[in-house]
Formats: structure tokens, sequence, C-alpha cells
């Protein structure tokens, strides 16, 4: 049988494809202190879980296609709390941020069609983008620049007729950089005029560290017809496992489209969006306060840290949960293969995200890396230090 | 902005599309009987509920991309109960037996590639072919024939080298057909023969009405490679609203390649997940004989109706709970506008899905519909005379 050359040509997830290692150096006793993906440890609030309780029905039945009721109006109510103004027919209840994106990318991608992504770039892009035939167009960045790309001199050359899209992550991941004002003005200007979707993934949100108001890209009225804003629940309620998002368009017939494909697959779980209701309507200013503030201290924890290793270069996120390093080695993945079957220091060793999966441009990444800060302070100091005594002894090792 | 060519060529559900003037004929007064959707009336099993509100940890965090271990380890023992061995490793988790099917379809076509299905079939199998650029070649059935469709004849002439797969529907949606064990086997032969993978959707695997045993495609072991079968809790349980399935395969490059796209989606719901371990756990004879009574009553209550109105041909469901009919009519998705914005009869009227969605043939089955018999039987009875009624009022003004 044959297979498919658009599956065939994606990768496994820089992020989890290490899993089987981590089974491994486990069953042998060390213990692996994780910095490679995004699974806040913050608490899930109880509302989530006291509305799911409270679901009186006794068929749990489909949901509408484009989502419930309760989850639509939670949603919008939510936006229209930082004076986005939707109407509930503007967003589509999806699986996480995640379908989200397959859905934009199934409306709008023809096989050859490109999509604008800063790189480093959150790796699943190139997933999503590569079954529906279509590739990722890098956007060059530095980490010397802060991996800011915004500029008209550094997108425009890149457009040509096969772009459909410019795709942003704000706050960034994996860099952390979060768009000033002046910037997302920029992209929308350049999507207006060169006719592309702006698409928006703005599932970090709140997690902002300089007391920046929440923003949506949906503010530019003015290109309403241009805008997809993707978001989740999964980081802003530390609710990944729910699995529920929302693709959010006044674009009419990019809505149309979609819906084609909400309705082939029926519908997104009906409790969990039950359950997200809950979360948007006991939203407090306290509690994201509190989530922002605990994400400074880890984040304040991983940079002290990183000043640490002799040689590390590294990004100063301004939001997500997030930190691009380059690391004083040959191979980060090289590293990663080494921190697992054969590094430890009392027992223990460290795991992350190797760079190279987060860019498109052959070869570059390859000895940086990508740690997200989603455990407590002294657990982040410690993988930190793991990580600074792992490279010395694999460079150790090189050398010998 | 241009849209993905692809996608504008799928189609709206022809079952949820109508949806709108549903509203329009409830705001008017009107009530309407269901004979549209599969979404059973059959009270959910506790156990799913009592699971999720048992579930202690503090975190709702992402499952594995596989899926939770409680979920596949119940998935194979199931199976396992009526005599197919699988590995936890051969079972993906999945949102619902449609990214089951979503997957599949990435993981093998390419642009033009065909998937052999026979006609009248799941309308949302077009959408998840379509929008990989895709397409369904028609296997042809007819009412008369009970719409059995496999046998070599009829197969064999329409395989190509663009054809990479036979998807059969067992227990059959929309006609109710259920392949005998020779038709099965002719399949896999067809299959092997062809090298094209064999793509069996079993979701209606109880549901049948001549006693037959429990029986999957899996057990054919001589095409462990061909074989992808699609699963899910949403009709065996009447939980359709948990949107939990699964792919299982043998074929060792096809999970590795659905593996990009599960963990591209990161995974799917955790706790419902959960709940569907719990309903495997719980499982008896008991509930599953009486769920198959429950619906035998109401096919009955649906055929002795059907028989009462004159010149409606229709198929003898030996499964699942639909039932596909011809009427007497020059178009069913014309007197469907009409039962909903003109006919009432006591303040009720009645609403289908038409017939032409079902075929990819253009201009077969358009004064066919699929009735689908997920309510009580006194309920079926009144929509079907309600249908008889609306049959004649329709004829009447169109010869006015």
């Amino acid at each position: 049988m044959k297979f498919s050359s658009k599956c065939e040509a994606c990768s496994l997830s820089p992020i989890r494809k290490f899993h089987p290692y981590v089974v491994a150096a486990e069953a042998a006793g060390r213990r692996v202190l994780h910095l490679n993906i995004g699974q806040p440890d913050v608490e899930t609030p109880r509302a989530f879980f006291d509305a799911i309780r409270d679901f009186g029905e006794q068929v749990l039945a489909y949901a509408p296609s484009a989502g419930v009721d309760v989850y639509l109006e939670a949603v919008r109510d939510y936006y229209a709390g930082f004076g986005v103004r939707l109407a509930k027919e503007d967003i589509l209840a999806t699986f996480g941020g995640s379908e989200a994106l397959q859905i934009t990318m199934a409306c709008i991608l023809d096989e050859g069609d490109e999509i604008l992504v800063a790189e480093p770039f959150y790796p699943n892009y190139d997933t999503f983008i590569g079954v529906t035939g279509g590739r990722i167009r890098p956007i060059p960045t530095s980490a010397g620049e802060g991996y800011r790309y915004a500029s008209r001199e550094r997108i425009e050359p890149l457009i040509n007729a096969r772009t459909k899209a410019i795709l942003v992550t704000n706050p960034g991941n994996p860099t952390g950089a979060v768009l000033t004002h002046a910037e997302q003005r920029l992209l929308v200007d350049l999507c207006r005029e060169h006719d592309l979707f702006l698409i928006s993934d703005e599932v970090y949100r709140e997690i902002v560290y300089s007391g920046e108001a929440l923003s949506s890209m949906l503010e530019f009225e003015d290109a309403a017809e241009n805008i997809i804003v993707v978001d989740s629940i999964s980081k802003r309620f530390s609710s990944c496992g729910a699995r529920v998002g929302a693709l959010i368009s006044r674009n009419k017939k990019l809505l149309e489209l979609a819906m084609k494909i909400c309705q082939g697959r029926l519908c997104a779980a009906t409790l969990d969006q039950v359950g997200a209701a809950a979360l948007y309507r006991t939203l407090t200013p306290e509690y994201l306060a509190a989530v922002r503030a605990e994400y400074g201290r880890r984040k304040d924890a991983v940079v002290q840290g990183l000043a640490k290793i002799p040689g590390v270069v590294h990004s100063s996120p301004e939001g997500a949960f997030y930190v691009m390093a380059t690391l004083p080695v040959d191979d980060a993945e090289k590293l990663q293969y080494f921190l697992l079957e054969k590094f430890q220091d009392r027992g223990e060793t460290v795991m992350y995200a190797p760079g190279e999966g987060f860019y498109a441009t052959p070869g570059k990444g390859r000895n940086e890396i990508r740690i997200a800060y989603v455990t407590n302070p002294a657990e982040l100091t410690r993988a930190i230090e793991l990580l600074g005594l792992g490279i010395a002894a694999y460079n150790q090792q090189q050398k010998g």
C-alpha cells in the first residue's frame, strides 16, 4: 500500500519524540526533570470539574457543530471584557487551539500554497500546514535581535503569488516575544495590502510580564475579513487535557467553509465545552494576576539559572512561558540523547525540546533548545543546574 | 483572500444543513419530529459520569498523544472479548470515529487519489476525503438488491492506479446492510490482491438484528497490513457527545504516520477517555442485548409505518439504526423544505436526511431519504405517519 506523500514529509513532534527515552531513563531509576512540554502544573480551577459534575442530562448528546451555546456566549463575553465586540456566530468551538489551526489550514490552503511564519515557530504548525499540501516560508529572526520579525523590509520580499497568510503566535512560542501595537498594526496593514489572511494564535494572551492590557488582533476591525484568531482554554486555565479551543473570525466565507469541516466531525466534546464555559464565567482579574505572577517567578528562576551557565545566549521572554536558548554545544539533539541515556547528577537528569524542529530552514537551531517553565521555581532552578552540569559533561566527553 | 479549492468543493452536511429551518419552524410554534440525525435517546450509562466525577487529579493535563492507558487497555480487552487479539500499541485514541477517519485519510491520500465506497454512503466521508484532495469512486448499489455491493464483478472494474482503499461501513449507514462473512472475506482478498487498504467503519458493531456474534474485519489476521478499523463509543454507549473513538490497525507504518498527526493535535480529551474506559469496563452482554432489543422495536415501528405509505420502497435494516427509503415524490429535498416551511398536522411536522447527499453520482438519491430511528417507537410511529401525510400534501400541492 502507498501512503500520503504529504504525511510522509511531516515530522514527529520534537517536543514529544523523546518520550520512549524518558521511559527508559525512569525505568533505570533516574528522575527526569521536564523543560520540554508546555504542560503547566497550575491547578485547574474547580469550576471546570464542578460544572461537569452538575451536568444534568441523562444522554451525553452531540453538541451543535458550531459549539454549545453557553461556551460560545462565554467566549464572546470574555472578549467583550477587554473591548473586542464579537457575535456568537463569529466563534466556532474546536478541539483545542490545535483543531482551530487544522480547520483554518484546510479552509485556505491548496497544494503548494505558502504561509509566512517567523522562525523559530511552534513545530506543530508544520504538521497542520504540511498535511494540506501547503508549506511554511520562514521569516528569519535572530536571538541577537530578540527574535523580532514584524517589519515591512523583512516580510514583504517573502510574499509571492502562493502566499495565503501570515501566521503569528502572540505572545510567542518558543521565543516569548510579544508584538507591540505598532508591530501588530504593520502586520495587519501588510495582510490588507497583499490580500492575505492574518492568523493569530493568541492562546498565551494572559501570560505577559510588563503589565500590558489584554489584547487581540481582533481589535483591528478595519481588517475584519483578514483576521483569524486561534484561542484555547489550555494555558489560560491550565486545562490542556480538556481540548477546548476556538476559531474566531468575522470573515463570513471563512466561517462557512469551516462549518463544512465542523459538521463533518460533528462537534467538539460536549462536557468539556460546558466546563470551559464555567471557567470563563468564573474568571477573575485576581486569578489571572496570580497566574501571571507565578509564571513571572518561574521565568526569573530560569533566566537567573541560565546566566550561570557559561556560553549560553537566550531570549528574554515578554510573554508565554518559554525561553529559546543557544547552548555552547555542537548539537542539542545529541546532547538530549546524552542527558537521557548517559548523564545523571544525584539520580536526576533533564529534558528540553531541541531547537532544530522549530525551524524550517535546514541546519538552523541545531545548538538551540526551547525551555518550557511550567513547574515550580525550585524545580526549575534544579533543572537548569542539571542542564549546566550536563553541558559540561557532554563537552568533556566530546573532547575525550 | 483566496480559499482552498478542496474545501470549496466540499458540501455542508445534508444531515445538519436544515437546522436553521427547524429553528424557524419551532419559533413558529410547530413541533419537529426528528428522523434526520443519529443521536440516540438511550440513556448514557452512569459509569461514564461516575468515572469523570471520581477523576482525582488537580490538573487536567494533556493525555499521551496515543491515548490514556486505561482507555487503550479497555479497548484492547473489549476486542479480546470476541476473539480479536490486539496490542495496546495497535490502538490510537481519537476524537470520535470522525477523527479516526480524518487521520486515516491524511495518512494515505494524495491529490487525485481514490477511495472506493458503496453508495449511498455516510456523507461526511466525502468531506474527510475531499479536504485531502482525494475523491470517492462510488460502488453502485440498488434498493432492489438490498444495497449489497461486495462482489468481485462489481468492485474490481473500479480499481485503478489511483485507488488507495475500499471503505466500508459495517453495519451500514445509511442502508442498514450487514456484510456476511463471505462478503468480508471477498473484500479482504480484493484489498490484498490489489494492495489496497480496507478501512472498516464498525461503530454500529453491536446493533445487529439476526443474532449475529460480534465481529470485526480485524479477525482477518492474514491481511494485518491492509486493515484499518474505525471505532467509537458514540453509538455503542449512547455517548455521542463524548467524542471518543479509536483508530486501530496492525500496520506499523500507518500507525507511525498517524502518530505524526496525533502528536500535532497533542491528544484527545483526557476526561472523556477516562469515562470511555469505564464504559468498556462495565459493559455487560445484558446491556448490549437490551440496547439491541430496543433498536429492534424501533426498526419494527418504522418499517410497519412505511408499509402504510403508498409508493414507498425501503431497505430492510440488518443492523445500525437507519432505513434508506425511496419516496413517491420528485425531490426529497424540496419535500423537506415543504415539511419545515408549510406543512403541519396537529402542530407537528417531521424531518429526515434527504438522500442526494449520500451519493457521489450526480442525480442519484434525489427521491430517497435516510431515516434514523433513534427515538421511542410511539414517537417514530407518529413521525412516519407525518411523513405519509406530508407526502400526500406535497404531491397535492405540486398538482395544484
